[in-house]
């Protein structure tokens, strides 16, 4: 299917949302869900969808790509703050624009400028778009499952700097200009930890180097075609205490236990807890942190797969696995994959990504 | 002055605004501005800031990195919802948080969740903090001047790989990875485009490869200890064109008159319309951004220096000069340069960044 027909089965199937909610001009204000709905991928903008069109708000400075990339908008240059041309818009289009409803995402700077300009009741409406997002298309799924094969192949192109004496900081730099020379980008700051930094899921790489017998964890994603994958490695090099590798087993095991279970239908709390279960089970600290996110236009997204999740995994949706141990001051071990839900069960997408052998160098 | 006396006297003026506003329990959502009043650097963040304490509210990924972060802080490690975990806060200190506020930055989402969670009105303040940080202290301009030294080193590594071959990723590659290995990170997307495609002020850098005679320009930023810089440099490779060099010289003289103009007390807008007055005597396209943005802890803040801006230059502002000709189809020319005010005009933060001699390769 080419672009500008899923961009118009999209557009279909927010039109079908927007009448339910009875909502006749919708202005759409999280940049992923523009992107969705236009197809544009630049950083200014907005998009208003009515029954008869579909509008897309940038400055100037995103103008001409707006043209090329969204031939089924109409462009509005604009040339005052975003929610005065959204008004202004809603002006014009008096119309068709009896009933104005924003994305709850909107922040109240916006909404409040935005109410005052058009002097009208404006309706919020939240994840009308982000549910449609949730389960992705073919070419959804290629883009994640290049970006997955992407980072995989930059991470091997990395292994060799993997060595003592060099920074967590070099290591990210250099695993993130592998990622630019394979024709993509990060899809958020790469976290490289050695040692005990990696008891802090999120560590800011920094000068610490590696050491002869040392512990590595590396988390990242590639952004390829506007879509994510988000991937971590743990490996250690040189010798390995008994605890780092009882802890990797546990890790491990919680994942494929997870990955095990997922097909459609199956409860997203349910594969939380199977996950948590096996931590539990080798009296390791049962991590805080999700299981699993939704992965797409944007690194987190839907479904999130908590204690606190609700509803069922349903075929397209996409989403990381990535159980964890984590002890201040010694280790932190987590292990992270991008899984597709399939009619039958799922699918890896990150199965190419080196699961590094312990005591590499 | 140490960075705990800092962080103290930033939480004073706050709380001179919040008694003004009759606020006594704020709530501060917008990370740049969390990371301001408590100095915390990671991402799951907002703050409570009352008259006897400042709580930092995050999750567990990051409960670790706020303890060693904020010494200053009540750490809550929230398991719910960040609006939801507000709400408990405001619920437990049921004493002073009789007059709740919360910035103008936050979601309706999260605003209609944490409303419905504590039963009572809740204020919304715009620009507190954000005023505040307009006007940088001495260790913010200290942190902004290295980002732009590190700025300009990483710029004189690239210079070789600027050469006919060289591709706008392959560039943009470079230039980040001598960023990281200067011990810094960008401050946002590397913007490289080569001939006809700066006439998009935020190209996207591609496969596009640099010709024997041709055209650069760089666009980029580094964040250092959390501050940003931000840059641009237009370069001619081989021979060029009459009009380039026509487009350089008034965007040149464009910034030069403006930067000349700077000192406490001129209008915002003046030094706009001096800027642009310099592009219409040469008889160019007037740009149709702004002239400047300002620069610290976010690579967008106040002040802005455009048509539409109010207000005076104030000392201890720091912000970017950015005049440019932009031509769909022939050509894109910018310079910028980040300029601090100080009492008797301005510095240029920026000024070690080469102009690369037109004819280099």
């Amino acid at each position: 299917m080419k672009k500008d027909q899923i961009i118009k089965r999209r557009i279909r199937a927010v039109r079908r949302a927007l009448k339910r909610k009875k909502i006749s001009f919708f202005l759409v204000t999280k940049p992923a869900n523009v992107a969705y709905t236009t197809g544009f991928s630049g950083r200014d903008n907005w998009a208003a969808i009515t029954k008869g069109g579909v509008y897309l708000l940038t400055d100037s400075r995103y103008a001409e790509q707006a043209k090329s990339e969204c031939p089924a908008c109409r462009i509005i240059e604009r040339a005052v703050p975003m929610a005065e041309a959204a008004a202004e818009l809603v002006r014009k289009l008096k119309s068709v624009s009896r009933q104005v409803g924003i994305e709850k995402s909107t922040s109240l700077a916006d909404f409040e400028k935005l109410k005052e300009k058009i002097r009208g009741r404006v309706k919020t409406a939240a994840d009308i778009i982000e549910k449609l997002r949730a389960s992705k298309d073919d070419s959804e799924i290629a883009s994640i499952k290049k970006a997955a094969q992407i980072a995989a192949e930059a991470l091997k192109k990395t292994r060799r700097h993997i060595k003592p004496g060099s920074s967590e900081n070099e290591l990210a730099g250099v695993l993130d200009f592998e990622i630019r020379k394979l024709g993509a980008l990060t899809s958020f700051e790469t976290i490289v930890a050695f040692g005990a930094n990696a008891s802090r899921p999120h560590h800011q790489p920094g000068t610490r180097k590696l050491k002869k017998n040392d512990t590595v964890l590396i988390d990242f994603g590639v952004r390829y075609k506007n879509y994510c994958c988000d991937l971590t490695r743990c490996f250690a090099v040189g010798k390995m205490s008994a605890f780092y590798r009882k802890a990797y087993e546990a890790v491990k095991e919680a994942q494929a236990v997870a990955i095990e279970m997922i097909k459609p239908g199956v409860g997203k709390r349910e594969v939380d807890a199977a996950a948590r279960a096996v931590i539990k089970k080798y009296d390791l600290p049962v991590y805080k942190h999700g299981t699993g996110h939704g992965l797409g236009l944007e690194v987190h997204e839907e479904p999130v797969i908590s204690g606190e999740s609700k509803g069922k995994l349903q075929v397209g949706m996409v989403f990381t696995i990535e159980p964890g141990v984590y002890i201040p001051g010694r280790l932190g071990v987590r292990i992270e994959d991008d899984v597709l839900v399939t009619d039958s069960g799922c699918k890896i997408l990150s199965g190419k990504c080196l699961h590094l052998p312990f005591g590499a160098a």
